[in-house]
């Protein structure tokens, strides 16, 4: 199974909730309730670093650290198939809003 | 500035940190608690709701949501620029995690 | 109405969600994902200062971090009202583990 | 040690970290990362849990969720430590705050 993309793997994570009866845990409120549980076990590993420590992490953390991600990552996903949002649209619309609430200051 | 994939939407943040001069905030850490901030944002729009109301969330709730949702993604995006993480390569070393740890049950 | 004790707190808590006719939406799962909104907001604080900039908040900024810090509490004692857990029992029977899982090291 | 009040509670925690030299990693910046963290802990307990679930707590599951909400709270208390921050007095202005905020509807 290809997960060479985010709907690739939208439809690998859809697959692998169904084949489990899991469906039916997966109301929007309750896949946020996950995601923000997922951003605090990241967090985690950062907690008592200072931000150099944080900028070189190597070996076991940084995988550690990427499975983390990761989990973050799918139930992002499985929140915008579940709500029929597209994720790479909603991030180009957010980055339009940005670029107008934090205008690049001219040189002086 | 086309942000068609990750990879694009990464390039994308990159330029607008710096144009910003941006990344001397953006230590790992910080942005792991970005994260985690924006997936608070999230689900605030979740909290007084029951399951069956966030089934329907629709307009201007429903955009309010995909526009935190982008901001989830923005913060991992940048994260995983920042540590050289690959999100989509994690996610797929993450699934197979999942699936020895949690099987298919067998029918009966 | 005195709130000098979390007893008294958790009363005062008790009598304005009663009056508001709120305690039908104080499901502990939905008070957890309140609590855990607010602990973002309070983080928001501090997501991009630096450890030592956290130590010398003041003024304006650390009034508004006590008031999230505030929120953090009032919805921490709606829960344990909820449950029927008695917070500062709680707390030192933590200690007691905590003191155990990170025993003082002897000195050399 | 007694832990009747927060105060008390201050004081134990404050001995418990200095016997352990943990201050230096005890920044505000830091303990709003611990604190976040940990209630990303208790809301793992009920992100698949129904409201109703949620409402029937009991025995080995309640005592899990207790020992988090303990969590939060000597984070909580250890930030309003490192803060000078008065916690019951910021709750008290806090919910003056949410009266005027939220005022109880008069009958039609």
């Amino acid at each position: 199974m290809s997960t060479d993309s985010l709907q690739q793997l939208a439809q690998a994570l859809d697959q692998f909730a169904q084949a489990r009866d899991w469906p039916r845990f997966h109301a929007p409120k309750n896949l946020a309730c996950a995601l923000t549980v997922e951003a605090g076990e990241l967090l985690e590993h950062f907690q008592w670093l200072t931000e150099d420590q944080s900028r070189q992490l190597g070996g076991h953390q940084r995988e550690a650290v990427a499975l983390e991600m990761a989990d973050v990552l799918l139930y992002l996903v499985q929140l915008s198939s579940a709500l029929g949002i597209d994720l790479l649209d909603a991030a180009r619309r957010k980055m339009v809003l940005n670029a107008e609430k934090y205008p690049v200051r001219p040189p002086l």
